[in-house]
């Protein structure tokens, strides 16, 4: 019997994930059968998302199971293929356990053109990160030209390209992000008008009413906490929050506490909406179809931030949570 | 000159208004002009969102001035006209100063008939208290047939309208209110479904749960506060949360902090929306006839707390904030 180097869950992580929490082990590989597929992992996806799933609550997508293998968003190389559609050679991708090797249904992947662009970049701008930036953005952002989008986490996977499709779309845009270095990156990289670094910033509110001098009409919130809650000081009449991430509290232990909104949303007539990219299923192949038409118009550009060895898969989810990533944080096994 | 008694706002409350922040003064009665009409109060609605204008803060509708009188909907019937449109005896709704008799362009008011409904009803279930329900309810919450509405503040003028409009477009309707005398109200004569004190429960979102064992599709919230927080735990997946009102902060002093929306929104795909009437002015046609219409086919009460008397008002604006009305609080000069 073959196996492969997995990583399960060791235990659900109390606070900030450690390293403890996370076990390497060895599992078995199983045998082949009628609609599978044997893969070789060749990127794996960290994402914020993922520490919702260690807790043990309900949430849009099951918890983690403690001493089973993580699994995320992953592109494989197919080494031995049992189904008609998927032949030796091909790449897909889909949700798949951390593990070097394993076995899948080839039903729940999509094959990947590696000539068409980078296969990192079918977990990242023409993935689910691409994906939840250009939902997010239009069905719930609702962008009209000429408005202002403001974005936090914004040198994020997610928050980078809301950016660049922000601009295309003709909105002024302004971003939030926690260092100089990933604010410069805003403007001279993905073309945000303005930014500033919050970490270094006095007063939230008085910063975000300095960027944005004809307030925010559109907030595409990937942090929540604090920098949210200066948010609402200026948001427009009739303006909608995109609540897609809240990346500075998934680490609490107690429920986060803010200024309650309900005063805010009803003096400015404002919608607050969340989502998950699942939502909006039905319409992926047309948001893929945008975004690779834009990519290959040089209309949008990404940034990844790529560690080696299935070894490191743990160390660079933590890192998420120190900001150590620029763009899409992938580890290339 | 003739003069008349009017009620000026003394000073801006510091958290619960007292009767030390209204000031009786006499003003003169200015001469007609052309276009308008010199009217006589009957009737003055008094409303949790006055509160708001007494503060000195930008919101959707311009702060109250010291030392000015007080403006509200009232009914006011016509003593002279200076208009083409309105005739000596017409009775007008309007937003009006708090004034025994007063001066006004005619032209920001709507004639009202006395036959086809009692003069009250123009300030409740016709007026910004229907149209709040149903437009609030309707745009927002956008009800499906078989869904469950949570209502807070139900027993209110608002509330209960609300509660009454979702049984007639078929939800399953659960108001939460703060007597035992007013939840059994609910459902003896309005319709509710299920309804619970949320001065004696214990757990409130237990009680929550407990009440609408199928989750919360629509909660229409004007209250925010702790009970808005529990109702987080109990939303469905698509969920909207229509902001209407605050009461239970809006005589705070400080910025109120409660559990952070952003988390709950995210996992349950869930909107909150605020809004006021003035937002679908244009619509608000079509809303009096829908319920006049309803009203008329019997599928709609309301409950009206009257007090007496101009000196009065003041009292009955503070006791709203005790809870002593039941439905719309009115004063009956």
């Amino acid at each position: 019997m073959k196996t492969t180097k997995t990583i399960n869950l060791n235990n659900r992580p109390t606070g900030k994930p450690k390293l403890t929490d996370f076990e390497f082990s060895t599992s078995e590989i199983t045998e082949l059968q009628k609609g599978e597929v044997l893969l070789s992992t060749k990127y794996v996806s960290v994402d914020p998302y993922l520490r919702g799933r260690m807790r043990d609550t309900p949430s849009y997508i099951k918890p983690f199971e403690i001493g089973k293998p993580i699994e995320s968003g992953i592109i494989a190389e197919v080494l031995e293929s049992n189904d008609s559609n998927l032949s030796k050679g091909d790449y897909v991708s889909g949700t798949l356990l951390w593990k070097e090797t394993q076995v899948a249904k080839a039903d729940g992947l999509m094959k990947v053109d590696p000539n068409k662009a980078p296969l990192s970049a079918y977990l990242g701008i023409l993935g689910m990160t691409g994906l939840t930036a250009y939902f997010g953005l239009t069905e719930i952002g609702k962008p009209k030209k000429g408005e202002t989008l403001l974005v936090s986490g914004a040198a994020g996977a997610v928050g980078s390209v809301v950016g660049q499709i922000g601009k295309i779309l003709g909105l002024r845009v302004v971003g939030i992000a926690g260092t100089d270095e990933k604010v410069k990156m805003l403007k001279s990289e993905f073309g945000f008008d303005e930014g500033f670094n919050y970490k270094t910033t006095e007063n939230m509110s008085e910063s975000i009413a300095k960027a944005c001098p004809d307030g925010v009409d559109i907030y595409f919130d990937n942090v929540g906490g604090e920098i949210s809650e200066a948010v609402l000081f200026n948001i427009n009449k009739f303006s909608r929050t995109i609540n897609c991430g809240a990346i500075s509290v998934y680490n609490n232990t107690e429920l986060p506490k803010s200024i309650s909104v309900q005063s805010f949303l009803i003096k400015k007539s404002s919608l607050m909406q969340g989502f998950v990219i699942f939502d909006y299923v039905d319409k992926h192949p047309e948001g893929v179809k945008q975004l690779t038409a834009w990519l290959n118009e040089d209309k949008l550009t990404y940034t990844e931030t790529i560690r080696e060895g299935f070894e490191n898969i743990p160390q660079a989810f933590l890192d998420l949570f120190e900001g150590k990533n620029k763009g899409k944080m992938l580890v290339k096994l």
